[in-house]
């Protein structure tokens, strides 16, 4: 639900800020600094709430600081308590839709972070019995984002929110390589031509060609993971630039160690805080990892609709499963609809990369303020990525044939086959018959019988698949 | 509204396709076709109706076709005023919610143009007194999509909503290039410094500096202008893939020529229907343009901060207006958050040109069907440049106000006052001056005085702001 | 030549400026400035002689200065002319090797226009009688640089250059179309299926498919003579940011118009020249129309290379000529390395337009001083590009041989045909015998004599190439 | 040298090869297939030779396969000894000017991998005694190339050459993480103010800033070295798809355990060959780690400028080390140059990136031909940030000098003071003391002893520069 369907009754409460003072919704959660946002960046109409484990890391990241404050006496414990509990809500789904700053706004994330400042402040007074707006009692700034800065809250809720995304989306990735196995399997003995340059090269099994993409996107499961662990890195009691003015120096590690409990995750505070607090370089990484991914899954993408292509005047190996009529003036048509979108995913992905990086570069000084641009890409290139592996897996790669005869007719109709008769007739007799074949549309398989090379057992022996697909000893040594 | 909170009552209606029957709720206009790809393409959460631009472009595409084709006498006259006054229905706005396909969705924009044909034939059949689903009477493909290919059909419901949405991107730039020119004129006698290669070089006025922006912006109307011109070339009649198979061969330009008249566009026929049935030159040269916008943008807002910096501790020669509180931490911080989202959105706007072009490069032989992506990226970064530029506009540059006494000091204070006694003193004791100011902090006005080179009157009458900031003939000549 | 390559006396002449003095050995016509720049500036290894055409226009431009400023009274007639002189023999191509400086530099081009000043300044004291580094008789700064700045004087030039290098790159991208031209006319008479999608689609002659690539290159000679318009704006007399400080009120004019009778090409005073200064449009202008004929180079080498698969396990419709060997390992194997490399060729132009991108964001205030890289990209991607499609041209297109026996089966033999039978059998009919010949593996031909749906006369005239590859009236209307 | 600038005598000798016949000028070393690729790629006008490391890479290869072909018993003891002793001198520099081919070509590397094919063969053919070209006795296909094809040849030795080459950018990064620490050591006891998004925060050390510059730049040393150790897996072996074909089973094991032995580097085989032979991940993973490097280069460039903008008129916190004259017309102005073409690299790098990815997509079935433009980035990408690091070590960061009094009075004169003094005052007050500052003009400081709110002792205290830029217990607890 989008936060401008809140069916309001006309109350208002009253909010100031440096810049005066406004008439709040009396429904609304979020505050004035929220409500400034909202008339700010009119931009994308992609609100927060769009990406929902941002808001649970906000959560996240406003219950450790509120648990280490309480601790240091720096936070009364009953307000400690409310801003606990108001976090937990949000954790569990609840206010989602007062979470309404477009993600792409200016001021570094400001904006979020005072979004989740003000929704848990008031939660939190409803929760001590209070009104909304009574922040005399529990106040968005002074208690919710104490001893913080939006420059240590928002990056590190972001970080534990990719880290959660990234989990999902090699869960995905998973699944999917698995699919690439079981027909890796399912085609071990299916024989056919590899192709070099789009040229005929030599024999392969089908089983083998799917088996090699499971194996390369096994390679990006160990790339995203060892890339996400960079983000582990935070730097919650930097403060405003990380000099951490004005925190306690005991609340950095009090507040990191309860970020690992609440969050599970081993969480470390960043060695150099300054540096950490105006560092993208985690970003870039985890973003180049998706681009990788991208790039696989479009080559991948793009041989399963060049394998497919036909049905008769191309090259028809394989079939997709058909998932919609193709063609409304071309009656049967069937398209490869789930690669193509795939490979347009990928494109996303790879445009999102670039964004990343040009954001990346125009940090200035102790602040990269273009991150919430960097935040939108990341968080929106996963999701497609896990959609469009979600979709591959079960409305494609699960449900492909093999067109078997047509594979292995084009093996022995080939001329690539003189390659493995390489080493039994040389490379000149072979060339000569390469050239043969290819000016008299002959097989190689009768062009060795006619021209008495070998014996047609021999011949028989040295093309069998299980021959040609693996090195091997010379036949007969 | 999302499709998905429409009130079902749990009636439906069956419909059937290629791969089998299908169950469909009353209450959709869309049938079996839009069904399946809605069940295709779980992938960006953006459906067509995010863009409604591109809706009315489809109206006007079957409009025109259902014209042609009666004129033709290839549609019966009363099935073709149903299916024109359910396009007329749609322009006004109507029925936007039932347009629900993904905007990433594979399949060349079959999806989006089977959409576009069910809704209509739904509500013509009910225009006609029929229930939605009795095909009969007006069929999805076979009347509204008569003489079309999703080929030429998606292609030119694009081109038209491009060029709209480009119309008013240019609207809304020009509108910032007069905000420009008004503080051209107002700072007109403001003299500043200005910087090359962010040293200080010679003096300029700050309304020199906002007109050049002006200006800046001022080529990039012709620009768009210039490039929105090649979409006037549609390829209505090539059907599937240019040779117009099954097309009459009067169709191509008479469907032309009412798509001028309900657009008011000048539209033409494509010279050669092959080459525009798969080229997607215009995209990429569109994407390229509004690129140029963003990067322009972006290099002004860059130039926005630097001047605004400070208060104290920077340039602070210009005051951006206060838009929101810019720190929960540091009392009195206000940043630029305005220019901050605007460099963002030029970021995006770059990301989306890469995707584009890589979309374009994955055109194979007779179609790009790559197409989705780069109308989704398209329309998105129109969006967002409206977006930028309309608040860039309203809350920062009407806002600006300058200081003119440190921009005054910092000239008078300068050691590239010397340029402008180059022609006086020449370049040897120019230097000498230069040296000795940087080594003793002294100002050059001062030195001169002080080694007597010049007399008071004369550095004055040299010194003054109008001398300083046009090409003139040496003072004296 | 290498200028490390230049034998030396051993002789050296003293140079001095604001660093202090060096020795220059007494065989380089450039002097101090220059030194410095070589040894700052170790980066790419590719010296400004790599690009004679900059060098070229570097001579064009201080000859129009001189001239102007001699007609000025600003430079004394004898100096004048030794400068011209010497510029005439750069254009004649002597001195080439003593432009020495990195192209990729810092300093915003001031290397670059300092290397030029030198040897020139030098030249001409040759020409007066002197000894090279008598600057008292001609001063790089004083008398070849005279009321210039690297600011007008270095992106006029680079100007120049690009109209020049752009006008080389047209009338190769002429030839290449002349060639698809020649092949399309040639292959007219070719049927063959037309595909989207990777699936087999409708027929079309390969004719048709050569001039669609005619057609898609042609649009491209109109979009880089287009944007290479934009170039002829040049800022001459605005000196160091635009302003126009030093400069005599009627140099610019004077100035370019020399520029215009020395270069022939209609250049203008830019009517903003403090916007012209800074601004780098039209180079990202003139990279983007690179990058679309990229783009379109790559598209076209991409189906060059997936209709000449095979020759036996791919489409095999044409024979691409063989320029080497294939393979050491697989006899009789030859690959499309010519298409091969002209994609890579597009690649790389479409890395050097992000670069180009990046770089024009990056510029600040009043000039931009990454504007050396932008001309680096720029020069290195014409030239490829120029080279490409030469190479694309000789080498790949005029020897191409088309299969047409292969070509005709296919279509004979396709589905696709079905479409063509579509308004003789109706939509539904037509499935079905889709459906069958694709479950039977027979052919449509058959299926339809079979079930006696059409006379084999009528067929065969339904089917005739020329009533399948155009728009035309149902056949017997 | 050039090899067209070897002296021909006219004397030749006559190859052939699958297309024929060819006269080759005695003096080269390479022969048939290598000038048909000189032929073929006039594109870049950069040979092999520019990037040595290749060619060392290539000898190592040739050796290893050859020690594991002679152990096998495939090839003669003695041609591998001439083999041997021919790489070795490869590598110790000779023939260097032999390696001629374009380094973006067609063909997957197959003229590369024959350019040293032939180069290896002629030079072993005269260690043996023969004339160049007596192929009967060493023969560039059947000895030099025994047990290979380009698909596992090329890529080895390019991994090879990659390692070397990153190493070399590592010891240089490593070098210019110590010049800043020096920096940072230097300027420990500088205080300044800290900025984010361009505006006046809190305070911290110029020394702090540095370190964080060194930090940064750590990390990218461990995401090199990391990201390294993907090349360390080799498909030597493999042949022509990966299936090993005509490779006996002993021959990868071996011939890896050789290039161990003569590299020094950990390689071991490719678990999954036919993954191995098409995957190019581990060059986008490389290509990214240089990216983000480039991108944390050219953001501390950028603060660089920044930081020592001025003299006057600017930020001028630190000076650069003056490298060049940086104006012909503005006297005395110097500019920062050096981290200007830092700068340029970075976007360079970045393009390169860009390059890297989009032929990494094109990659197609069994094979990727697009790796020469790949390496050719790559190559290009490392030698460029070596240098550029270089130079912004040696010429920039090790003279630069602060302005520790202009740092100190910007820090006392600012409005972020009262960030620090918030814990004491409390935020209304210090709100209140930031506005009145703002609008006064007055300083901070003033204006707290101005309403007696702390005693001079005390605010003393509490600004004192060490007790700002740590966190820290508030004053007096």
């Amino acid at each position: 639900m989008d936060f401008t369907e809140i069916r309001l009754s006309g109350k208002t409460r009253r909010e100031h800020d440096l810049l005066g003072e406004m008439e709040i919704p009396a429904e609304y959660y979020f505050g004035v600094q929220t409500m400034r946002a909202v008339e700010n960046f009119h931009i994308s109409r992609v609100r927060l709430n769009f990406f929902p484990e941002l808001i649970r890391a906000l959560a996240d990241v406003k219950q450790g600081a509120a648990m280490a404050n309480r601790d240091l006496g720096l936070l009364d414990p009953a307000i400690a308590d409310a801003i606990i509990r108001a976090c937990e809500e949000l954790r569990a789904g609840k206010l989602e839709e007062q979470f309404v700053v477009d993600m792409v706004q200016g001021g570094a994330g400001t904006s979020t972070n005072m979004n989740a400042n003000e929704v848990i402040a008031n939660r939190a007074l409803e929760l001590l019995g209070h009104e909304k707006g009574e922040y005399q009692f529990c106040h968005p700034n002074n208690h919710v984002n104490l001893s913080q800065s939006t420059n240590d809250a928002y990056p590190t809720a972001v970080r534990i929110a990719l880290v959660r995304s990234i989990e999902k989306l090699v869960a995905s990735l998973r699944e999917l390589i698995a699919a690439f196995h079981a027909k890796g399997e399912e085609f071990s003995g299916i024989i056919k031509m590899g192709r070099t340059q789009l040229q005929d090269a030599v024999p392969m099994t089908l089983g083998q060609e799917f088996e090699a993409y499971a194996a390369n996107l096994t390679e990006e499961t160990e790339r995203l993971t060892a890339n996400m662990k960079l983000f582990f890195e935070i730097n919650m009691g930097a403060t405003a630039i990380g000099t951490g003015i004005n925190a306690d120096p005991d609340y950095a590690g009090l507040c990191t160690r309860y970020l690992r409990e609440i969050t599970g995750l081993p969480l470390v505070e960043a060695s150099n805080m300054i540096e950490a607090t105006s560092d993208t370089g985690a970003f870039i990484m985890n973003s180049s990892a998706q681009k990788r991914l991208a790039v696989k899954l479009s080559k991948i993408c793009n041989d399963l609709r060049l394998l497919s292509s036909g049905p008769r005047c191309g090259l028809n190996e394989i079939n997709l499963p058909p998932r919609q009529p193709g063609s409304s003036i071309m009656p049967g048509k069937v398209n490869p609809v789930i690669p193509e979108v795939v490979n347009q995913v990928a494109f996303r992905v790879i445009g999102n990369d670039l964004t990343v990086t040009i954001a990346s570069e125009a940090g200035q000084l102790e602040l990269n303020v273009m991150e919430p641009i960097i935040v939108h890409c990341l968080f929106e290139s996963i999701e497609m990525l896990i959609n469009a592996m979600n979709t591959l897996r079960e409305k494609c790669i699960a449900g492909i044939t093999a067109n078997e005869e047509v594979c292995r007719r084009m093996v022995f109709n080939s001329i690539g086959l003189v390659t493995a008769l390489n080493p039994y007739l040389g490379y000149e007799t072979s060339s000569m018959l390469a050239k043969e074949a290819l000016k008299t549309g002959k097989g190689i398989y009768d062009l060795v019988l006619e021209h008495r090379l070998m014996s047609e057992e021999e011949l028989h022996k040295v093309l069998q698949p299980e021959n040609m697909v693996h090195p091997r000893k010379k036949i007969g040594e």
